[in-house]
């Protein structure tokens, strides 16, 4: 017997990978939540049926997700991450010793724990002193939080469809830049250029208005549709520009450097166009 | 009724894609070629089952193979194109008024006569005046060239196994390099980081005992294994070195420019740590 797992990533195409067995299943009040171990990307949690990440290449993502913001803003010390409750982003974060603490909201307590039990290289910084974990919704959070607190806030969501939506509201956008501090950097996963132009397009404008600096940079992940992945950056001031790589300290990564961080900031021509047009 | 085309990228994982319906299909001494209408990609080439490309995604792959080299050379006049019998890497090289000449050697006559049949606006550039089609063997072809003969050459073949492994060997990069005037570029397509990462470690070191100056560079292609493909440049003189853009003419791109010409050299760190050791 063989059990094959399709992604769907547009009503006609998507991916399929060999299943070896189910690890875990759950359903809380906000989705569901399983865990497969594949045979080539290693265990994969998925939510409401979606890839969220696997062993084999969640280090890309949350290397870029993290690294790049970190290695932009001058002296980052306290991080805010939203979503990413794996706890994949926080690892990287941590990499960084100038960081004195990180804040993870996280608005389902299911997913700490089963990538604490199920994906213990994923979910280790979790358990880091360094660590703080606030379940609730971030939405709300950002609103509730004082203002400067932030050097560097990080934006780990699900897509932008159901729970996620508000995290790409301009309302949202607002708060995280008020909550950042004066050299403060934002950073959301903004989706695929190939399959979602016209929400990247959007979302830019809405920052846009927002951020005095804003800017996508992207980075190849097999496991996402399309394999190429965007994350939409932005400052709060001027004089934090970027394409810039700090080099705060040594790191220990896989996909992440120097050259890919500054690389990451070059646009296929079709989308450096929507964004001007 | 639905048909879905599944491609394995490896025996446990590959892409999906929903067909409408089957355009061609031909059987030739070399290789079986179908061509399929699907939903999401438009029309696709596949050879002996194989995705080679779709309308959807092909403009990323015969820009970036194209476009990179012949921004390198200091004056790219006379071009060899080995494999690429559809046209697409044909019409993306003859959109440099500095070309005079090209020169495709196709195997398979198949691939020309259908690609010009039913992917004409792939194909438009093998009935331009410049071009000389040669249908033939691309490894004799080489072998038998006059040495100083070409500026730039282009491999667009299939995978390296069965009729392309020769189009990979160390004879044949010699043989090129032969082929190739004093300021020779040269370029392969080279498989994808995440899957082929030996194979691409070997024909590193194979080309790199042949040129003085060798590098990959990297492009998102959504319908190759991984979305995420590279390209082997090799140069014959130290002094054409690389990555630089120098921007010969205006192009018509939807892909490539200066800033993905500079950022596409920038290797992972996984790639780049494995050609060093």
């Amino acid at each position: 017997m063989s059990i094959w797992y399709t992604e769907k990533h547009t009503p006609h195409s998507g991916i399929t990978m060999e299943v070896k067995k189910s690890v875990y299943y759950g359903e809380s009040e906000f989705q569901t939540l399983e865990i497969l171990d594949t045979f080539e990307f290693g265990r994969m949690l998925l939510l409401d049926g979606v890839v969220m990440l696997t062993e084999r290449d969640e280090f890309v993502y949350h290397e870029m997700l993290a690294h790049v913001p970190l290695n932009t803003h001058p002296s980052p010390e306290k991080v805010l991450v939203i979503g990413g409750g794996d706890g994949g982003t926080v690892r990287e974060v941590l990499k960084h010793p100038q960081v004195k603490d990180v804040t993870l909201v996280e608005i389902d307590r299911m997913v700490v724990e089963a990538a604490l039990t199920h994906l213990p290289g994923i979910s280790e910084g979790l358990r880091d002193p360094r660590t703080r974990i606030v379940y609730g919704d971030g939405v709300r959070f950002v609103a509730d939080s004082p203002p400067g607190t932030y050097d560097v806030i990080l934006v780990d969501s699900t897509d932008p469809v159901g729970p996620a939506e508000a995290l790409f509201s301009e309302d949202f956008f607002r708060n995280c830049e008020n909550a950042l501090g004066p050299d403060g950097v934002f950073v959301c996963q903004s989706e695929s250029p190939f399959y979602h132009l016209p929400f990247m397009v959007d979302i830019f404008r809405r920052m846009d208005g927002i951020y005095p600096l804003v800017g996508f940079y992207l980075a190849a992940i097999p496991t996402y549709p399309s394999g190429n992945w965007s994350f939409l950056m932005g400052s709060r001031t001027a004089e934090t520009t970027f394409p810039q790589c700090r080099e705060h300290a040594q790191l220990q990564t896989k996909y992440y450097d120097r050259h890919i961080h500054l690389a990451s900031f070059a646009l296929p021509r079709f989308l450096a166009e929507a964004l001007t047009k």
